[in-house]
C-alpha cells in the first residue's frame, strides 16, 4: 500500500467506497500487523474483505524498471497479479506511478490496437455538472500522431462510458485553435482524427490551456509531458484562489461576519470543487483495470479512486475499447489502401 | 493597433499609464480618423501625443512570415520601426503575436548569445506580494536544452530588473522532481544549469505545475508549447473557481446577506488577482523592446502592459541581459574544452 497516509487512508477509503458498492470485496496487499487493527475498526468492512500478507513494497524512489525486475513480491506487484489471476476486478494504488504502469503493462499487456498506455481523469467544469476528461495525464513524455488520434479514441469511450456523455466533443490541445499553429504530432493528429468519419464521439479540433475546464469539449487529448504540466497547473491555480479567498474572508471583522452567512454556501462550493471527487486516474488501453490514485489522497480521495475502478469494472468497458481501436485503425488501413491506389493510377 | 477593442482601450490605456509614468511621451499608429476623436477624450494625453497614421494592419489571420512580408506599411510594423529608429523606447501591441514576433525579430534582430528569443510574464503566487516569472509563453514550439538554459538566464534578469527579486530561485517545468523523469530536453538542460556557477539567480531543479502558482520558485522555465498552455490552464483555473464561487454566492438568501458584509474584501482580492494587472509580455533577447498584450485585454491590462515597458525601457535591462548571456555561454565553452582536455589525456 502507497501514497502519504497509507494504510489508514485506503482502509478508511474502502469503508466509504463500500456504502455505494454493495456487492464489493476487498484485497489489502501489504504488512499484516499493520492492516488487521485498522481493519479491526471497521467491522462490516472486515466481513468483506481480505489480507494478503508481503513484507516487501515499492517505494517512491524506485525507477520503473527496477521495481519491474526487483519488486516481484510487492504489495503492488501482488495486487496486479490478483486482477490478471481473476480474484479481483481491479486493483487501486496511490503509490509509484512509473513502477504501477510498469507492472500493469507487463501483467495485464495492452489491448490489441493500442501503441502505448496513458493514464485518463476527469475534472470539473464551467458547464455545471458536465466534468471533462483529460489524458495523458502523465504516462507517456513523448507522443506520435498515431498515439494521440488513439487516445482521443480511449478518452471518449471513458467520457461515454464512465460520464454518461452521449457523443463526446474531443479536442486536442495546443497553443491556438488556427490549423497552422502547434508542433508536428499534433497537426498530424488532427488530420488523422479529421479523417475518422468513426470516432465515438466528435472531433472539434485544437483547444488551448483554458478550454480544459471551461467545458469546451469532453476530452481534452495531449501527450503527458504537457497533459501532467496542464493538470497540476489547473490545480496549483485552483489552490492559489481559493488560499486568497480564505485570507480575504478572515481580513476584517466585517469579512469575518459575512462568512457566518455564507458558511453554507462556501461549504457546499467546497465540496462541489474537492480534488477528492476527481481522484482515481485509469489506465487505459491495458488488459486489467488499474486505477492510480493521487499519492496525496485522503479517505475520501481514495474512496473515490475505488469508485473509478468499480464504474469500469461493472461496465464492458475494455471490450468497447478495443472495438473503437480497430475502427481507427481499419479506417486509418483504408486510407493507406486509398493513397496506394492513388498513386499507382 | 490590434485588439479586440482596440483603439479606444489603447487610448485610454495610455491615459491610465499617463499618470504613473510622468515623463512618458506616446506615438499612436493607426487609422487617424479613428484615433483623432478618441485622444480629444483626453486633452491631458492630446498634449503628449502623436498620431502617425496608417491605413494598414496586420489582422489575426496573417500567417508571420506573410506579415512580415506583405505589411510593411502597418501599423505594428511602423510602430517597431520607430523603435529601431530611436524616436520611440518601447513598443505595445495587442495584435496577432506570431506576426509581431516575427517583426520585432527582423528589425531589431536578437541579443548576442541568444539562439531563440522568447516570451516571458508574471503571475501571482501564493507567496503574497510575490509574483513569479514564465518563460517561454508561447514564441518557440520546441526548444533545446540550450534554449532552455539561455531562457532560465533571461527570466532571472526579469525577476531582478523588473519584479526587484534579489537572487530569483530559477526551475525548469517537468512531470516530477527527481532526476530521472522527464524528456531528454529538459533533463540536459538541468545538466546545463546546475554547471553554471555564474547564473544571475539560483537553479533550484525541476519543478511540476502546481509550483508554478505556489512561489517555489521566481522564475519557472519550460518550451513555448509547454509554456503556454501552462499560462492557459492556469487562467482558466483561476476563471472555474471564482465562476463557481460567484455562483454560490448568489445561490440562497443568505448567502447574499453575507455578500453585502464580504463586499469590500471580495473587491479587494478581485483587484488583486484581476488577470489585467498581469498583462503584458515581454519579448525577451531581443535588440528592442516589444510587449505583447493579451489581445483581450481592457483599458486597465493595457495599462499594466505599458508599465512594463516602461519600467524595462528606464533600466538598462538589455545591456544586462547581454552581460548574464556572455557569461553563459563562457561558462558552456570552458566546460567543452576542459571535456577535450580529458578526452586528449
Amino acid at each position: 500500500m502507497g501514497g502519504d497516509e497509507a494504510p489508514r487512508m485506503v482502509i478508511e477509503g474502502a469503508n466509504i467506497a463500500r456504502r455505494q458498492y454493495r456487492q464489493a470485496h476487498f484485497l489489502f496487499f501489504g504488512d499484516k500487523a499493520q492492516i488487521e487493527p485498522l481493519l479491526k475498526e471497521f467491522p462490516k468492512l472486515e466481513t468483506i474483505s481480505e489480507i494478503r500478507h508481503t513484507d516487501e513494497m515499492v517505494v517512491n524512489e524506485d525507477k520503473p524498471s527496477i521495481a519491474l525486475r526487483q519488486r516481484r513480491n510487492s504489495s503492488m506487484r501482488l495486487a496486479i497479479n490478483a486482477v490478471k489471476d481473476g480474484e479481483a476486478q481491479c486493483v487501486i494504488s496511490a503509490g509509484n506511478t512509473g513502477a504501477l504502469m510498469a507492472m500493469a503493462k507487463f501483467v495485464f499487456k495492452v489491448l490489441p490496437g493500442i501503441s502505448r498506455p496513458a493514464i485518463a481523469g476527469y475534472l470539473p467544469t464551467l458547464k455545471e455538472g458536465r466534468d471533462t476528461v483529460l489524458l495523458d495525464m502523465g504516462a507517456n513524455i513523448q507522443c506520435d500522431a498515431n498515439n494521440l488520434s488513439e487516445f482521443a479514441v480511449l478518452g471518449a469511450v471513458y467520457s461515454k462510458e464512465v460520464l454518461g456523455v452521449n457523443e463526446p466533443a474531443i479536442g486536442l490541445l495546443n497553443v491556438g485553435e488556427e490549423e497552422m499553429k502547434g508542433n508536428e504530432q499534433v497537426k498530424e493528429a488532427a488530420t488523422l482524427l479529421s479523417e475518422h468519419k468513426n470516432l465515438p464521439g466528435k472531433f472539434v479540433g485544437f483547444v488551448e490551456g483554458n478550454d480544459i475546464t471551461s467545458g469546451a469539449v469532453d476530452v481534452t487529448v495531449t501527450d503527458g509531458f504537457t497533459g501532467n504540466i496542464a493538470l497540476k497547473s489547473i490545480e496549483g491555480s485552483a489552490k492559489l484562489v481559493s488560499t486568497m479567498l480564505k485570507r480575504a474572508l478572515k481580513s476584517s471583522l466585517l469579512a469575518k461576519l459575512g462568512l457566518i452567512f455564507m458558511w453554507p454556501a462556501l461549504m457546499g462550493l467546497k465540496k462541489r470543487m474537492d480534488p477528492s471527487r476527481y481522484n482515481g486516474g485509469i489506465f487505459m488501453g491495458l488488459r486489467g483495470i488499474c486505477i492510480k490514485s493521487h499519492g496525496g489522497a485522503n479517505n475520501i480521495g481514495f474512496a473515490s479512486a475505488i469508485g473509478v475502478g468499480a464504474d469500469i469494472a461493472l461496465s464492458d468497458f475494455n471490450e468497447k475499447v478495443a472495438r473503437e481501436l480497430e475502427k481507427l485503425h481499419e479506417a486509418q488501413e483504408l486510407e493507406k489502401i486509398e493513397d496506394l491506389s492513388v498513386e499507382a493510377v
